[in-house]
This record gives structure tokens, C-alpha cells and sequence, in this order.
């Protein structure tokens, strides 16, 4: 049986990438990492859909949020962080870590936010600068509508500061056309690639605001890392392997075309969401707000054990790895990964497995047709399987 | 001919380390991961010579420092940073980035800081609770004396916090001998690992220093990581595939000895100095303070373009690729790696490529014996090779 790890990241590295990983080490000041970084620059501008400077910064996600709370947070000045989980709730504590005068728009979990509330709220409070959101939210499985939020941040003037870790590469996010100005990504998401590097994505009134804002900051200051990017450097030294994995994981990308690469997540999302409701089992997110990377479950009768047992049994018994809650929501949901290196088949495989533990630990009595619900909902095109990857790396 | 890169990190990464690293990704959140971090923790921690915790931080050496500073120095305090080069000088930068009021201790470019200077200063201003200081300074080849810089500052009762990044693992540092309360590395440096992580130890005043210090922090948050770790996990996804190689280069480590690790760096260091000066070069450093891991070397005649010459002519004809100078030495040395995954055959072999790439390019007008000053200077100790590697990567 092949191992699948399928939490919301890290996700599997595939074999063409794991490969080119696989080489001997470059000077991170000479001709060679030049042409790496240029290379590696240009595929990120096309996936991130912009002209802006794309930053590379040796990091986890985690990272390139404080990047942009550094770069773009006046100590003492109201600033708006919109919430939806923990990761919203990340965002806003490093705003507050680095002197924001903090208005937290809060969501119950599970729900998404409200272009109307962040509209309301600017409009309550002129002074706020810049907006910071979440666009897919990984603890709860839920995907905000940037779009939506971002046309009332910008019809406003001001600047829009968006965490897409766990979506971009995998669900349409145009930066340029929806004019956000900082964004967010990390390498062990959608990117096919070991953790380790963080993505920002800066416009240029990002950086004018970088100039006049107040937070301390010296690792990940934007102008500078800019600054030595412009010649083929970095400010310190680069993750140098994970930037030789995403030169190629690029080129993968690049060979099967954004658009593909959307519409596949959108069919395995759906294929998930619909086999785990034949299973009897509940989606945690509202329904307006399903994300195509990240499914959140509600526990089997919302019972802890269950839950618990549930996921021990698939690692060590089906070879498939889920992730359980965060904060709150510890016990009671689970969460599948569906983002990177997955095709159609990888998906039917999964929801086999969810349905053969869902009868060894006793919530089923016996198969309910997980993998028939699973075709049904992707459709016709599961038998055109697109693989991200050409094969991956054997298990030791 | 071998590709040798022989600039001061990143540094070659050993085959057996390339495989631990070539296996399919893990969860960070399950028990796979628990295991690795233990051992990596606990073999950090035998290399640190210390009881201290050491956390792990998926970012460059630079990360480590910022942290140290994020962590340790309160806005508008005084604070002692000494600099002998352009990573001391980073560091006090870093500290003024997060509002140090900074006292910086500066000495000449290749000089090594005093002891003495440091208790002058610290008896003139009492209200210093920490000094920042560089170990081994890459940009000059200088390694400054902590042993003597510590006992002045621990016996004023002040905090010590070290850049060690290119030193520890391959010079001698005994954290605890020496109480030093935070002390930083770099994966990409004597580790023999790529770039992607940091290594800081922290003593439990520096715990309580942090618990009561002002600036600002977030991603570098000790206490938050020591907390994280404490149960087997990292506040922020960790950068899993350089953690597979620590774990390697650490039974590695074991496998020779910290002492004949020492050893070795030191035979090789003084073999490449005899060899330098052999060659009609001059060493760049003050011979009091000179470094077991980089090795500065004044251009040829001071001639910026013949020092391009030699650079290129050694990358591009002779598969040693070597590092030029930093700041105001531009064009004035070069600077020779050895540390990490380096043999005494190897560093034999860098002095035959400098020889014969002196003569092409016209400084030498023949052979003048380097390999013989080397070996003699290495000693006995040549022919029985201890290799640090066990074979490398291929070029491909």
C-alpha cells in the first residue's frame, strides 16, 4: 500500500523534485545560484499571477507572516486583522507582538469572512492603514473570498496584507488583478516541496509603506532582501535546496498550466467533500466557504476517542496520514490535505481508506460506496488522471 | 577532477547525509517527527557541550542572530555588541534594528577583539546586562578568544551571547565551561548540511532575561519554541528535510569524536596557512587570532583585478570554488573554507589547484612546493586520512 501523507502540509515531495534536490551544494554568492534565484523569481511571478517582487526568505509560512506584520505595521496605529482560525489568530498575534493597535474582526469557526463587515469597519475607522486576512484557512477548512474583500480594502485606498500559504499554487489567487499588496505563500504547501522557504509577494505601495512604518525589523526587511535579490543574491544565506526543489517543482507546474492545476484541486476537493457525506460523516466548514486544499471534518459523533482512534488507525494500519484539530477544535474534527502532489486516484485511494477505518473502528458496519460518491462528484474526468508528480520517492 | 566548494558555508554535503535527506516527507505533528527531534536535540546538545537547550529554527544563521537580539535586548537599554568584521557588524545592526542603545567595541578588520577592552567597558557602564559578541568572524578569518571575553563578562554577573555560526561543531566552544547563555549556528556551516536552520542554545538566565525584556518577537520566540520542543514539536513547521540531515551528520559527528573533529580542523587550518605563505600570499588575520575554519588571504599584490583572475581561473578551470572579501575587503582578499565535510586529503589537494591557478595566472612563474609546506605543517597525521564523509554527492 502506498503511503499517503495527507495532512495540510507538509505535503509529498515528488520524485522529480526530490531528485533535483538531490545534488551537490552552491556557493550561494556565485554564477550558479544567480541563474537558480532568476529562474526560481520568474516561475514564482507566474504562479503568484503578478508583476509585483516576489521574495524568497529562508522560512517556514509562519516567517513570511511576520514578514509582512514587519514591513507593514506602524506601532500604535489601528490596525484590522480579519480571523476565521488559528491562523487568522496567528496573524493578529504577531500584530500585536510588533505594536498594532489591534481590531480583530472575528469569525466563529467554520465560517468565512464578510466583505461587508471589513467594508463597515474601515468606514468606522479612517486611520486604519492596512487590512491583514487570511485567504485560506487551514485549521478550519474554510477559503475566504479575497476578491470580495480585497475590491472594499482597495476601493478604500488602502493596503491589503493576504495569507495564502496553504492555497497559492493550488487555488486561483491573480494577485495583480485583485491588487493585493502583500502575499503570503510557504514551500511545504502547494508548491511540492519540504518546508523551509516562505514566498512574499510585495507591490509597490507595499514598499512605500515599508519605508514610513515604524516596526522593527532586520531578517526580513523587504527593501533590503529586494535589494539583493535585484542582483541575484540574497540578504543571508538561502535555503539552497529547497530553491533547487522549486526550480523544478516550477517546471512541473508550469508543464501541466495554472488552470489545470486549479481545476484538479477544485474536483478533488469536491470528490472528498462528497465521499466524507456518504460516509455519514459532517463537513466542518460552511458550506459557502469550502476549501479546494483543505477539508476540516467533524468527529464521528463528536466523540474525542473516536476521533483519535480514527487517525491512529489510519497511519498505522491504511498508510494514510491525516492531521486532527488545533486549539478548540483539538478532537473534535479532522482534516485531510488535498493540495500538491495529489491526483484523481490519489483522492479515490484516501476515501477508501477513510471508509475501511470508519468500519474497523466501529462507526460504520461495512462499506457505504465512499469511492462511487467520490467518482460521481469529480466526474468523467477521473479517468484522465492528471499526476502532479512522475513517481515519488521510495519509503525507507 | 573533484569539485571542491570551499567557501565558508555553504560547504559540502557528505553522501550519506544526502541520503537521509532523500526520503519521502513526514507529518510534524505526528511521532516520526517526535523521534527526529529528540535525537537531533539531544546531539545538538552534545555538540554544544552543553545541558542548555537548544532550539532549532528553520532560517539562516542571520535568524539565530536575530533571535538572540529579539530576545535579549530591551529597547533603549545600553548594550555592548564587539565587532571584528562584517558579522559583528551585522549583529550590532540587528541590535539597533530593535532599538539597542548600542555601545559597539570595534576593532580593525582582521584584528581579534581584547578581553580586557570588554571588562573596561563593562566596569564603565554598569547598566549593561549583555554583550554580543562574534566567535569566528567569516569575513576575516579571525576567531576571537571566549574563553577570556566570558570570564569578564560572567564574573560582572552579565549575559553572553555568541555568533558561533561558522565556528561551532568545528572548533572547540564548551558552552557550559564557559557559561555562555546564548549561543548560535548555522546548519550550512560545520554541520555539513544545507542552508535551512538554526541552532541557538540558551541558558535559563537567558530565559529569565527574556521573560522580563522588551523588544519585540514573534517567529523567534525562545520561550514559545522551548515550550514547543519540550513536547516533541516546533511552534512554526520546521524545516523537516535539513532535520533528516542533522540527524545523519550527527551520528556522523559521533562516529569520529568531538576532539578529533577539532583535531582535524585545526591540522588542516595550520596546512593551508603554511601552504599560503608558501605561496608568496599573505594571511590576512592577526596570527594570534587566527580562525581553524576560514582562512583570509590578502589579494595578490593588493590587485583587485588579479584577485577576480585567481577567483575565476580557480571556479572556472580548477573546480575550487572559493569566496572573495566582504564590504571594504572586496577586491582586497579571498577567503578559503575548511570546515565541515573536509579531509586532510582534500585540503592537500585545494593548495595543488591554488598553486597551479597562481602560476596561470601569472603571480607564481612555477611550481614552489605548497603541497610540501602543507603536509609538512599538517604533519603525521596526513596519510592516515580521516575522512569526515563517507563519499559525496555526484556533480551532475
Amino acid at each position: 500500500m502506498t503511503h499517503q501523507l495527507r495532512v495540510p502540509g507538509p505535503t509529498p515531495v515528488p520524485r522529480r523534485v526530490q531528485e533535483a534536490m538531490n545534488v551537490p551544494m552552491i556557493n550561494h554568492r556565485g554564477p550558479a545560484f544567480r541563474n537558480l534565484i532568476q529562474e526560481c523569481k520568474a516561475g514564482l511571478q507566474w504562479a503568484f499571477q503578478t508583476r509585483n517582487e516576489v521574495l524568497i526568505f529562508p522560512s517556514s509560512g509562519t516567517g513570511g507572516l511576520e514578514a509582512a506584520v514587519q514591513n507593514l505595521v506602524n506601532p500604535g496605529e489601528r490596525t484590522l486583522f480579519v480571523s476565521v482560525g488559528a491562523f487568522g489568530d496567528r496573524f493578529a498575534s504577531a500584530g500585536e507582538a510588533y505594536g498594532a493597535d489591534v481590531i480583530k474582526l472575528d469569525y466563529p469557526w467554520g465560517h468565512g469572512a464578510m466583505a461587508q463587515d471589513v467594508a463597515q469597519i474601515l468606514d468606522d475607522n479612517p486611520e486604519i492603514q492596512v487590512v491583514f486576512v487570511t485567504h485560506n484557512e487551514t485549521s478550519t477548512g474554510v477559503c475566504n473570498d479575497i476578491a470580495a474583500i480585497a475590491a472594499e480594502v482597495k476601493q478604500r485606498g488602502r493596503l491589503i496584507a493576504v495569507d495564502a500559504v496553504s492555497s497559492l499554487s493550488s487555488i486561483d489567487l491573480p494577485v495583480d488583478t485583485l491588487q493585493l499588496d502583500v502575499v503570503v505563500s510557504g514551500s511545504q504547501k502547494g508548491w511540492m516541496l519540504p518546508p523551509g522557504c516562505s514566498f512574499v509577494s510585495v507591490s509597490q505601495p507595499a514598499f512605500e509603506r515599508q519605508g514610513v512604518s515604524g516596526a522593527p525589523r532586520f531578517y526580513f526587511d523587504f527593501a533590503k532582501e529586494r535589494d539583493y535579490e535585484a542582483r541575484g543574491e540574497t540578504f543571508t544565506t538561502p535555503a539552497v535546496s529547497i530553491m533547487f526543489g522549486l526550480r523544478e517543482s516550477l517546471r512541473m507546474m508550469r508543464e501541466e498550466g495554472l488552470q489545470r492545476i486549479f481545476q484538479r484541486h477544485r474536483d478533488i476537493a469536491r470528490g472528498i467533500r462528497a465521499a466524507v457525506q456518504a460516509l455519514e460523516l459532517e463537513l466542518f466548514a460552511d458550506p459557502r466557504f469550502y476549501s479546494d486544499t483543505v477539508t476540516a471534518v467533524k468527529a464521528p459523533r463528536d466523540d474525542t476517542e473516536l476521533n483519535k482512534q480514527l487517525i491512529a488507525t489510519l497511519r498505522d494500519e491504511l498508510e494514510l496520514e491525516l492531521a486532527g484539530g488545533q486549539a478548540h477544535l483539538k478532537g473534535h474534527v479532522f482534516r485531510i490535505g488535498h493540495l500538491g502532489d495529489i491526483n484523481r486516484q490519489d483522492g479515490r485511494e484516501m476515501v477508501e481508506r477513510l471508509e475501511q477505518a470508519l468500519i474497523r473502528v466501529g462507526y460504520i458496519d461495512g462499506p457505504v460506496g465512499a469511492a462511487r460518491a467520490y467518482e460521481e462528484a469529480v466526474g468523467a474526468e477521473l479517468a484522465a488522471v492528471t499526476p502532479a508528480s512522475q513517481g515519488r520517492a521510495p519509503v525507507p
